[in-house]
């Protein structure tokens, strides 16, 4: 376990400050993420999301820890907006598209699972699904009825936040206060059978046109939507957990209705550590598909989205979203991916120009007050941009060494290498590719044997433009002769 | 829809014969395949099978069936031998790795998606999960209960197969007689709270140690080992489909008992055509865990066999598999793979070739007789063998014609094409690579301007030397000059 471990310090969404970093037990954490819900094909917004945790992940390893990472899939439920109204989506995209739910489910997490591969994403430790836990929701569900702080109503079960209100602090969280949550809508429709507005539903009745049923003892339904994060998170973590995280939009009401069901439940907080990774926009507005202002992220890559006149590659737009703090929001433009192409090129040349260094008897600048500056960034609650603008120092260092107008110790080349690289491809997850694209270097090899191939005909000299002739052949290289010169194509190697 | 939709013949075990194939629906298929048991990664002849029915999957939508395709994951319920002995393979893999059961079956399930990937498997339309669809199953159980065809003990309830016997034939599949059946053993232990050894588990009351419980009807319990194939064809299928496959091994006592559980909840069978994939042998044995003679797909493609001593490329390990018909069964031996390797080889050249052919005036062979033998072969109970051996009677077609032995028409090459390159790529599954590995390529032309390079400075020719020199540093390629030649590696590019 590396000693900055230590020293680790995360901005609590609970208390609003960063505090230090204590694990429940040492030398492990336990990590929930609310993951996606799979009616449709994840938008660019949603990775950002994602790619964050895997960031905050990746870093959590790379410190030593052992990280049992939970990030769930919602395959059910309805979902809840901060108006207290539901919608089913999958039910509805089955619906759509003609097929049942999990179907509709397995088709977007199949998609969800290549971009997961296209960003360099790690595997969470298990992605477990809310139709895979409904008995461990309908037991929470009964322990907080238990408890006393749900009531039934016609074959519904609703979480009493008054009742829980009187022992526990409902907003905790989210800093709302309970007699203003009733002031908020005139919807009184959304009420429906609870007995307050800010109650929420663990257990609903089933409709007739629902597609997901299940039995339970209080009769046929479906459970509400923020029961299966409770229930997941603390099967495989354990009643309190390190660190709770997800998207912003999720602080109210689905975590503060996690945490309530967590006291009315086991008694306790979920977790000690609360993280919100922010939104991104784009011309300033939350990317999101109500708003229908979203792109895809195969759109991206692939140049298809209107917003973006050429493709861009998933490790720059990787390292473009590195390049903000998680916390911060984020505007994707062009111009500002175009700039994140160059500095991403910057440091993946680095990454390489490490390799070809020779070292020197000693150093001359502070290598390892360099590498500490790496550490500070993170463990100042993930502070990415921070570190890349520390990478570009070390950056300019590099080539300097190169050009000899630094120079480093082999010891203390051997520690940058180790830390630049260890933090470039394990921490930010950036694919450098080993610049041994040989299709280019073929071009431009080619480029010069034809000119040669040109200069030695000119001269008559027969024996070098036989060479060439038989070597091109061997080569498997099929030269024509054309009006406006000579051109190449690629075909069967001859020996 | 091709024409040829209409010939396609189907080796069905259970009637022992090939048949005509003919939907429930015209030009829809519904087919199940029982999936792996992921409490370990999937060996390689494991993956044969699921290797094969992908062929199938693919012939049929190459056809122009719409095809929904559902292929399980066994993540609970405890694996039944042919002698009636159970275990709990997920439970007993959680025990040892300290996780719970489906952490285990996550993991594995992440690697057996990478192998699909890896070996060109399209995925299915669903993976649906037994743990995903116990109410389902506890549904079926009722229905059987209800059907008088199972009885409970203990909390327990089984599947009576006497009382089945009397109106449907309990063996009808693998040609057991439930006379015979219980002399098959002396272990009377395995028969436990069973009337009769023959009877078989449908929910199993919990132990003390199971570490996946569910609730139900009869008490906290887990399902048996049959049941879920039941539940899960069923729900996304319709209680009769077209095709069910599986294992060879899988015949009995599994498929048989599904086709019991059909029978004794709907009243009828669940599909018209049983499909059974054989097995992988290693010098003439089954490959299978309890064997030990069994290695991973990752290790022949990484060459960390034992058995091999080089690696061999996915591709070729697919072609290899697709020279023999998924009922035989295929000995893997690395003669036989080098084989392949040839084989393999010249149907890729061929593929790349047929986009450089010229055509002629009029065919001077019959092209269209030479097409239709692909498809006899593939109509012939997806007989890929010998679709290989036509495929390279087209290879010898081909390169005749390039070398203008043999003539094509316009008309005809584009049939020719079109049909070999989709059987080649859509239907065998193999994975074409465009010849366009510029690596050899640039290595065999820096061989020849390394040589020239030698005797340009012998002959004194600075000019040219100094093309060289300035045509290489351009293209990235740094020269090292040393006692015994010149050699070379890649750098930056600079223009």
């Amino acid at each position: 376990m590396k000693n900055w471990h230590n020293t680790l310090k995360i901005y609590n969404s609970l208390s609003g400050e960063k505090s230090h970093f204590k694990p429940i037990v040492n030398g492990r954490i336990g990590m929930y993420v609310c993951g996606p819900t799979l009616y449709s094909e994840p938008h660019m917004g949603n990775m950002r999301t994602f790619i964050n945790f895997d960031m905050v992940y990746r870093y959590l390893l790379f410190l030593g820890f052992q990280v049992k990472y939970v990030r769930n899939i919602t395959d059910a439920g309805h979902i809840t907006n901060s108006l207290g109204q539901e919608t089913d989506s999958i039910g509805a995209a089955a619906k759509l598209e003609q097929a049942q739910p999990l179907e509709i489910v397995y088709k977007y997490n199949t998609k969800f699972q290549e971009l997961q591969r296209l960003y360099n994403m790690l595997p969470p430790t298990i992605e477990p699904t809310a139709t895979g836990h409904i008995q461990e929701q309908i037991e929470i569900i009964e322990k907080i009825i238990e408890n006393g702080f749900a009531y039934m109503v016609n074959g519904s079960v609703y979480f009493d936040v008054r009742k829980y209100s009187e022992k526990y602090n409902y907003g905790i969280l989210s800093g709302r206060k309970v007699d203003e949550l009733a002031e908020e809508t005139r919807d009184l429709n959304a009420q429906g059978d609870k007995q307050f507005f800010a109650d929420f539903a663990l257990w609903k009745k089933a409709n007739p046109e629902d597609m997901q049923i299940w039995r339970s003892p209080w009769g046929n339904g479906n459970p509400g939507w923020h029961i299966e994060c409770t229930a997941m998170s603390t099967k495989y973590l354990g009643k309190k957990f390190d660190i709770h995280g997800g998207g912003m939009d999720l602080k109210f009401p689905h975590h503060e209705d996690e945490i309530a069901q967590s006291c009315g439940s086991f008694g306790c907080e979920p977790c000690n550590y609360w993280m919100h990774a922010n939104m991104l926009n784009v011309n300033g507005q939350k990317m999101s598909k109500s708003m229908g202002n979203f792109f895809l992220p195969k759109e991206i890559i692939e140049g298809s989205s209107t917003l973006f006149d050429r493709p861009f590659e998933a490790s720059v737009i990787r390292f473009f979203m590195m390049q903000a703090h998680y916390r911060s929001t984020l505007d994707i433009t062009q111009d500002a991916l175009t700039a994140s192409e160059k500095g991403y090129q910057r440091i993946a040349d680095a990454y390489t120009t490490l390799e070809q260094l020779i070292p020197s008897a000693k150093s001359s600048f502070d290598v390892r007050a360099l590498v500490s500056s790496f550490y500070e960034a993170m463990n100042d609650d993930f502070n990415t941009p921070v570190l890349i603008a520390n990478l570009f120092e070390a950056t300019k260092k590099i080539n300097s060494i190169k050009e000899n107008k630094e120079q480093i110790s082999a010891e203390d080349l051997q520690l940058l290498k180790t830390e630049y690289q260890g933090l470039v491809s394990d921490v930010l997850g950036l694919q450098i590719s080993d610049n041994n694209n040989s299709s280019e270097h073929l071009e431009k090899v080619m480029d010069m044997v034809l000119e040669l191939r040109a200069q030695v005909r000119a001269e008559k000299n027969w024996t070098l433009s036989d060479s060439i002739r038989d070597g091109l052949y061997n080569a498997g290289i099929q030269v024509k002769d054309e009006k406006d010169g000579a051109s190449w194509e690629i075909g069967e190697i001859r020996n």
